[in-house]
């Protein structure tokens, strides 16, 4: 990938695929597409197949609005994390596409889809949830390879989400979405670009048999 | 997707992709297939970008024993939570390669990577699991694309799978993965084929605007 000669037309997806934040232009994306989208997601991996998935799509301006409102108190609540001279870098970012890209996609899981508990969860009831983040990726993947601009905003309080979208207390709210044709793509991850942080090396995060360090 | 005839390549890997359990080749990887494998992995989004995953590349056939034991155990803890016929369906059905897979990978997140908290996740600490689930969904995609079968195997006590691979207390275990050449890919998910459950209508999992019910 270092070389930006791709492999193939998924590599290439996957090292161009970017949270975009700017550049959402306003053009409705065609029904035909949104429907290929969700299909993408639809056709994600599930623990036991129970396909625990569901997608809210908002168009609404209003409603969109109020998501966003969400999200900027969420934020200033979170800048205050940071020490003063991160906290400038921080408050320079655009971190969310809500009102600009026409569509946004709320995926959530529903844990109980298929009873209880069912094949491959007895031990670890989190690959519900992490069926769902794969039908996220898939859609993300999909959109990219369409010159589609997705954003995942992560910043709010999912109790507010949880109202303005009418979503059952039993439902776990797993990604906001924006969705959007752009004017362009980043050549690299936004937070690179604007110095919040660089690519880690490869090298670094892959070990070989175990852990390192005292072996079992 | 439903016509067999894809948009692009992107969509033809995500609708071909499976979750592999049959048909194991023993022939290993070639060492520039895993490395790519593991870019396509590292090119996942990551809240913040803190990209806070971990690959450890399990080949010792020894090690992968002592892993597959752990799972017939945990198999057998959750054979005992169906009815009598699912019981006898569920035994019938192959959930992992760990041992005819050559290579399994354990992906893992380190939720302090970037420090206590982070940009994108003091309201919702869980987008760093989220961010190595879309790492696995990468590689698994990339994979498919070389022809390559992964299987996520999700049936096991995570501490016993901890101790053997030597996890720290503070790394979360995310994935568990056979790859691996195969002879043929399924036509559809094994778990449908095999009776077990059928794909939902993508109808069904589609709202405009909000939950359905009482409009907020």
């Amino acid at each position: 990938m270092r070389s930006e000669v791709f492999h193939n037309d998924v590599y290439r997806v996957i090292a161009t695929r970017r949270d975009v934040r700017n550049g959402f232009l306003p053009e409705p994306l065609p029904e035909n597409m949104v429907r290929r989208l969700l299909e993408a997601a639809h056709f994600a991996p599930s623990v036991g197949f129970m396909q625990p998935w569901n997608f809210i799509l908002i168009r609404d301006l209003e409603r969109r609005k109020k998501v966003r409102e969400i999200f900027t108190r969420a934020r200033e609540e979170e800048a205050r994390i940071f020490t003063a001279e991160r906290c400038r870098l921080y408050n320079s970012l655009k971190l969310e596409g809500i009102v600009k890209a026409p569509l946004n996609i709320c995926v959530t899981c529903d844990t109980t889809r298929d009873g209880k508990t069912g094949l491959g969860r007895y031990h670890n009831p989190q690959m519900a949830v992490y069926s769902t983040v794969c039908a996220v990726q898939n859609l993300w993947l999909a959109a990219r390879s369409e010159n589609v601009g997705v954003g995942w905003v992560s910043i709010y309080r999912e109790e507010q989400l949880r109202t303005v979208l009418n979503i059952p207390a039993h439902i776990e709210i797993v990604a906001y979405l924006c969705v959007g044709f752009v004017s362009s793509f980043y050549d690299q991850p936004e937070l690179q670009k604007k110095g919040w942080c660089n690519r880690l090396s490869l090298e670094g995060l892959v070990f070989d048999e175990c852990w390192p360090g005292q072996n079992p």
